[in-house]
Parts: structure tokens; C-alpha cells; sequence
């Protein structure tokens, strides 16, 4: 994938993030494994409003290649996403009211889902039988250091669709632009369900398995 | 009612039901009976966006007469509802918020609503001391089963409106396209209220009839 | 008011009550008093596209004067708000998930509000110290009894802004288009708010004065 | 910053809060800092569809200079807090459901977030561990009264984004168009985080610090 298309796909995936109120207040960042290197969205402007400007181009030592602006804080964070899924090309990263709720009402080191159709959204789930388990970790403002707890996890536990960070949001990774879309989707509609359904569960503790 | 005329409806049914939020990261999936066959949805499209290319066209014993993706998993589903309900012209399957938590939350066979203007949406539903009744079946991978499920179920509780899924969605008929899109919202809207008002009873025993 | 400039109004009004989410499944139904008569929306019809053949005009006494369409059911009761409250010139009749819950869960006969700066949207009201009382009366398929119960009420305690059916919505008027939608969405901002703190309450019988 | 710009500025901001529900039923009234003096909305308009004529100019001393509207009654707060804070140039005052109920479930006097990334879009704010301290005041129709009580609070604890009117709404300040509009979204994000979150908490005395 040549830069400018990711880019392209970016802007647009932008676009509709921003209108389900998943990056409000410039919050959140995008990026895509290319061909040559990698392209992150800069830090500060609001996604619903992206343009080739509001880009940066990295080499995968993730130092700048292109772009005047200043790199998103969490770009370390993404790029060990790519390391750790080589078939990762594109890493969406959002600030949702559920997944930023639901990661903290859950104490446990993961969200654990089971018992809904839209689990087959994300790739090789085949069930609503089976567990989904999305890795949750306590939000570090030093970017270094959670990337590499994220990465020790990796190790014994292999991140499949993404991770969430409490209090703060969801990374979510896909192959192309519409898996990646489309496993977002899914989980911020699993999100929403779960934070409903445990209103009426009275047992928090009975879900985090 | 010709193929095109029902491809036309369900195209236009499928953006407004996307909008609604009730067909997230492709799911759901929308048929007719015409009066050659049956057209359905085909399978991994996104429901706000359909074409004629996204439609495919089967005889009555279900084989692909035209089209060349593929059909939804669910066609048997949308099959079995046809032959159950002679009147059915329309079925629309959708996954909301909703429908997906309430069916998970009430632990019986049906959910059971009462004391709602809006129940007379529904066709043949006259008040709102009426108890409108809608089956929930656990949801199975094995579409086959399930439909058998459901076809056995209505020998002695004939389905009038639709089913639900639990922890999946919901079906819904209609003669024509304006009852079907009618009877959706007004279940939609029944559920977000029933689902509200269930927050507050403490005593969820109580509504399953 | 010409009947032209009362449905004129009512057309604006639907599009942007029906964006809201207030008038699904072609529920809800809208009138206005012109210099002339009245005008009030037929029955079966989306509320959100109207047009000027979706209105019936009715004279003093209620009979049709002009217009094929079928009118709405709940015609009696526009035409007794009308004759309870002699400035109102239109009434909204809506159905809100809010306004529906919040009519169930109160098993008292009216909605106090208190405490909410938002009740100033509502004409004559001054202050949040202020108790905005909205009756609310139990749902009736027989609209004659209903509006029976409506007038006599009026006798003793005089309806102000509007009356709430349980478990079916609002009815709100108003002087002009604009006070009536303002204070449809004034109170419709307000029944969402006390839902909301309804669910920390834990006394549901301490907010039914 | 000429008058003309900051009234271009809150026009456009105006659209924007008007489409995520925050200024319902005329509510809500903006202003900025000028070169020569202030401009504030007149009262009764609908937000989110200002012009220039609903704008009034006023002098250092709070005197109408120019505009033949009525000023907003809370005109005065919008003067306080710009005495108080020598750097904000833009006031937004809003009611959002989440606002008005999230200062109302909250008995203490102040709502006080921790745990949160979102927290970092409030300017001086650099980690989810600092607790963000936004004072919560009892609404009071005497506005100098308030505006009196707010100016007492700053003297002994600094007033830095805004404060909340209990059951009334926010009031939120920024240096510049860009950043209000950024800490408007970041504090209406944690506000509806802060309402869902303590659904689960039970315990709503420990989140007043």
C-alpha cells in the first residue's frame, strides 16, 4: 500500500469516527503500515477533519521521515502493535464513552465477552459461543513503558484484535481499511451492549473471568 | 411485487435502518418475497450501502437462481419466516442495542410487553392492554436447527410479528415495505423503553410473563 | 392563523420532531387552531414527511370540513385542549422513549419537577424553585373518556403546558409555533434529565409529590 | 480580536453544540473578550442559528453599546468569569442532560474526575492521575448574587476551565475559539463517562472528594 492511500482511507475512516463521537476533543490517532515505512496522524487536530497536512511519515525505526508536524504521543504504542501483528496494517486508536466506561468498571485484566452474534465480526471468531478477550491496561502517561507491558503480555497471551487502555480508549487493529473499520465497529457495538447488560447484572465480578 | 421493485425498497430501507445504528460492521440482513422468488441480502456488505450487485435471487426451494456473492448464513432463517407467514412479503433482520441486551436479560422464551401505546405499531394490535409477545430463541451457529426451532415453535404459538435472537437481533415481517420498516421501529422503539424501564423495576422476574 | 400558515408550520415542526426521534413508527400526531378552525394531521402518516394533503380541517365542533385523509384518533383530545386553554393555538402530541418511561415508572398522577433551570423554557415559570407539574393520566383506547378525564381534571387543578398518557407520550401546547417547540424541547431536555436521576434515587415514591 | 471574528467564531460554535443537543429550547448563551470590548448572545434565539443581529456589543463596564436585542439575564456571569480569568477569551455557557443531572447527583461542591486520558484535553492537565476539579455551584436566579459567589470561590481556589450551575448547566472558558470548543467537547465527554461510571458505583459519596 502506497502512502497516499492509506492516508486517503485514513481521512475518510476519520470522517465517520469523528461522526459516531468516537474522537471527541482532537482525542484519538490513526496510522498504516505502507509499503515504505508507516503514516501517523499528528498530534492535536481533530480526525473528523484530517488532510495530507495532518500526517507524518515514519521509517521503521519510527523516526520522522515527512511532515512539519509533531508525531501523536502514542505513536510508540502503535508501532508496537505492528511488531507484535505482523499482519496488522492498519491500528485505529478511539476514545468511545463505553469502552472508556466499561475499562474501568472492569477491574480484571481483560473484557471478557461471550453469548453475542457480533463477536464474528472480529476475524476468526466463529462463535458467539466462544470467548472474546480483549486485554485491558492501566493508562501510563509514559508511553514506553506501556508499550512494553503490552508487549510482554503479547508474549505469553498473542493480542488478536486489539487492546483497550482504562479510562482512556481502545486500539484496534486490522489487515486492511474495512476489516479494521469493521472489527471497530463490532467492538464499539459489543461495548455498548456490555456496559448495558451489566447494569442489570448486580455481579460485577461475576464477568471478568 | 417484481425482483427490482423489492431490491429498490430494501436498498432504501437499508440506509435508513444504517442510519439507525441497526445494522453496525455489516451485519444484518434484509429479504422479499417477490413474484418469482426470493431476493436477499448477500453476505459481508454493508446494509446502508447495498446495490444490485449485493442482492442475490433464489427459487423456492432456496438454490441461487442469479447473483454471484454469496448468500447471507442466514438465508434459511428468512426462508423458514416466509413459509411460516403466508402474508410475509418483507423480512428484515437487524442487530441494535437494544434487542441484542434485552433478549439477553429476560431469561425466558419470550419477551412480553405490555402498557404501551406503541405496541399498536405491530399489525392486529388493538390496545395497549394487549400483551404483545414476542418469542426469543437462543441463538444457535446452526441456522438449520434454529429455523427448525423456530418452525416448531410456531405450531403452537403462531409468530405474527417476528422473533428475536437472544444475544443477536431481532426478524421482523411485514406484507409490504412500509408495514415492515413501521413494525421494526416500533419494536425498536419498544425495546430502548422496555429496556429503560426494566432499570427501575429491581424485579426482573416479573416481566417475563 | 390561515390554515395554509398553521400547516406550513406543522410540515417545518414534523421534520425537525421526527429527527429527534419523537414520532417513530408514524406515531404522534399535530394540529393547530387557524381563524377559521382547526387543522390536524391524518392518521398513518410518517410525521417527519408531511404534506399539505396529510392535514384534515375541522370546524368548530370537530366535523370534517375538507381533506379525504382519515383523521387521527386522538382528534378529541387536541380539540379539548383547545377548549380548556384558550390561548393555545397548536398542540404537539409526541412519543419520546423519556417521556413514555418516565410516564410509567411515576405511578402518581403527575411529573414534579424541581431544581432544573430548564423548567424557564416553559411559559410563566420563573424560577427552578419553581414545582412544574405535568399530569399524568393512565392511557385509554377510548379517547371520549380520556378527554372526559382531562377536562375535569382542568376544573380543579388547570392544565398549563400540556398533560402526559402513561406509557404513551406528551401532549404540549403553545401561543405560537415557536413557544409550542420550545417548550416541547424544554420539556423533552427535562424528562430525559430525570430519568437519567431517577436511576440514583434508589426512592422512586420521594419524587411523586 | 475584532467584534466581527468573535462573532463569526460563536456563530459557527453555535451550529456545532446546537447538533450535539447542549443549547436545547433557546438555552445557553456565548461571549467573548474583544479588542474593545465584549459581545454576547441576546436572549430567546435559537443557538444554533445565531446571526449577527442576535449579538449585543458591550462596554468594559457591562453597558450596551451596541445591538438592539435584549442581553442574555446571565450576561453578568459571562463578565465575571472573564474579570476573574485574564486569560480567557471565550465563554460558553450550555446545558447538556448529563451536565445538569451528573451537578445534581453530586451533593458535594465540586465534581472531581481522576482516571480519565480525556482529562489531558483540559489545558494544564498532563495526566489521568491529576484529579481535575471543576467547582459546583447552586443555581440561583439572582445572577449578581452568583456572580458574587463565584467571584469568593476563585479567591481561595482559582477557577481554571469553568463551573457547573447545579441542575442549570456549564460554564467553560478558553483562550481562544479552538481551545473552548476542545474543552467544551473534552469536559461533555467526561461528564457523560462520570454519569455512566457512577451507575456502577453505588457508593456515590466516595467519588466527592
Amino acid at each position: 500500500m502506497h502512502n497516499n492511500t492509506a492516508i486517503s482511507e485514513l481521512i475518510e475512516a476519520g470522517k465517520w469516527i469523528s461522526q459516531q463521537g468516537w474522537v471527541p476533543a482532537t482525542g484519538g490517532n490513526f496510522s498504516a503500515r505502507t509499503n515504505t515505512s508507516f503514516v501517523v496522524t499528528a498530534s492535536g487536530f481533530d480526525k473528523g477533519q484530517l488532510g495530507t497536512h495532518t500526517f507524518i511519515e515514519l521509517d521503521h525505526q519510527g523516526n520522522r521521515q515527512a511532515g512539519a508536524a509533531k508525531p501523536s504521543a502514542e505513536t510508540e504504542l502503535h508501532l508496537s502493535m505492528y511488531k507484535l501483528i505482523p499482519t496488522a496494517n492498519f491500528v485505529l486508536h478511539t476514545h468511545s464513552v463505553a469502552a472508556t466506561v466499561l475499562s474501568r468498571i472492569i477491574k480484571g485484566h481483560s473484557l471478557n465477552l461471550q453469548g453475542y452474534e457480533m463477536q464474528k465480526s472480529l476475524r476468526g471468531v466463529t462463535s458467539h459461543l466462544d470467548i472474546l478477550s480483549i486485554p485491558i491496561f492501566d493508562n501510563d502517561q509514559n508511553i514506553d513503558r506501556l508499550s512494553l507491558l503490552v508487549s510482554d503480555h503479547h508474549l505469553h497471551t498473542p493480542i488478536e484484535h486489539g487492546v483497550l487502555i482504562r479510562g482512556h480508549g481502545l486500539y484496534v487493529v486490522g489487515r486492511d481499511i474495512r476489516e479494521v473499520r469493521r472489527q471497530l465497529e463490532g467492538l464499539e457495538f459489543l461495548f455498548s451492549c456490555e456496559l448495558e447488560r451489566l447494569k442489570f447484572s448486580g455481579q460485577q465480578a461475576e464477568v471478568t473471568l
